[in-house]
């Protein structure tokens, strides 16, 4: 998929699972090692998280990593960055719609990891069992 | 998380958010670079597929990370590998009741991404412009 808008309407329909297709990247990216985290963190907390916050949230998250993924989903659109002129001055991240669309599915893969997990780990140690 | 189902219970509740649970890790493998794609076209196709056959449809992938891919899913309980004993023998995967319970929310996903790819080139185009 090109990245010029006006092109879009000649070109085949998005589809994720093409390595041309600029769709695969941001599915990657909303998918990835910390934007899913990032985007259920935001979700659950329901109002806007300041860098420190989503920092202690997410544990293990490195500030390096964290800005790149919140700089990621800024860029998709995925998050909002706003910076609020107080004294002292503050920045925080909220979800947009998109984001907020996201995030539902998102919690529900939270929710079925997190709610299966005893059967998950009943099926590593037999594969282990049997792989050993 | 212990790995060990015996001390499950005296444990705090899951918590894809902390780095030592071992939700964590699952929660990465399934929503990972080529696990979740990997789950949406086993759910999409309804039908066992067999590498060669998985490779083609997840555009990108190499050998190494597919294997890889499939190793972790089937050994996470996500999806089952049938050694056919024909002639010739051939080997398929197909997704568990967990992988097809996962499969619902991840296929929402790529439906979300795809369906909102015009807006998110568009927000890309605006950041990179502001951030030039």
């Amino acid at each position: 998929m090109a990245s010029n808008d006006d092109t879009l309407g000649s070109l085949p329909d998005p589809n994720v699972f093409s390595r041309m297709c600029s769709s695969r990247d941001v599915f990657h990216h909303v998918t990835g090692r910390w934007g899913a985290l990032v985007i259920v963190a935001l979700s659950e907390n329901g109002e806007p998280m300041r860098f420190s916050e989503l920092r202690r949230h997410v544990d293990g998250v490195s500030d390096r990593m964290l800005s790149q993924t919140l700089a990621q989903l800024e860029r998709e659109g995925v998050v909002v960055r706003t910076v609020h002129s107080s004294i002292p001055p503050h920045v925080d991240y909220q979800l947009t719609e998109l984001g907020n669309k996201l995030s539902g599915p998102l919690s529900d893969l939270k929710g079925i990891v997190e709610g299966e997990l005893g059967g998950i780990l009943q099926s590593q140690e037999a594969y282990d069992k049997a792989h050993a």
